[in-house]
């Protein structure tokens, strides 16, 4: 790829339950997060949150995942914003490395 | 990212009809994953598992995808527990790093 | 992970509305891409288009997002394909590094 210029981003897959989209979409966007996308309606399976422990949970169509692309400095404040809500609650947040071909559309 | 400490998992996504779905999820059960979060009514194109080669399938609202996030340790003997179903069935597993805030929720 | 073989892939996950699908499906074919699968239904906020600037929009599960696995030689054809387009239109490209245990099903 030598004419392509690409772009390092970090990519934030938040998983949570669908009632707390809100929160989760205010919080990115208190964060400065340009644009997100999101994937409705998932199933899951998985732990109830940490001080619940290991109490397992299945849920039919009720969680949401939300698709965010950020400059590396976000990752930081975002994840801290969302810890207090994951010790509460169902879900997770995957940080994966991803590149763009153009940061306009990502940063400020 | 000085003072937030992430951990490296594995994350897998499995993408096969959504009728296997059991399967899938009792293979990854017995593999010890301990959450899943799966994506319903996928559209998709491709080959049509490995043994008759190149016939092309186009399915509507058919297929699901799993995403899963687990130990490197696990990786292989999912992909290997997979392998004998996606030499017969549509479907594959994309590999791919990502890291977590907390690895409570992914490991026993 | 000493017995498994795994091959490195790209993945392209390509977030536009849903009205171009046909568009971006056929690029993807022309290019030689050999299966891809399409989230439907998304929600997003985001810029829409380059030379708009920062109008921002807010849609309803009108976003697809495209997921496909290709060789690293068709990831500059592919992006630039779709330049003209998200110069246009809302929407991204994700790319990011995976692996895949066997690659038939995504070369030629």
């Amino acid at each position: 790829m030598q004419n392509l210029k690409l772009n390092p981003l970090k990519k934030l897959e938040i998983i949570l339950e669908g009632e707390h989209m809100e929160f989760a979409t205010d919080l990115l966007d208190r964060a400065g997060v340009k644009g997100y996308t999101i994937v409705n309606q998932l199933s899951g399976k998985g732990s109830h949150g940490f001080y619940e422990g290991h109490v397992m949970f299945n849920e039919d169509d009720v969680l949401i995942m939300i698709i965010t692309a950020v400059p590396e400095a976000l990752v930081e404040p975002i994840v801290e914003g969302f810890t207090p809500f994951f010790n509460k609650h169902s879900g997770v947040i995957f940080i994966s490395d991803i590149q763009v071909s153009r940061l306009v559309k990502f940063t400020n």
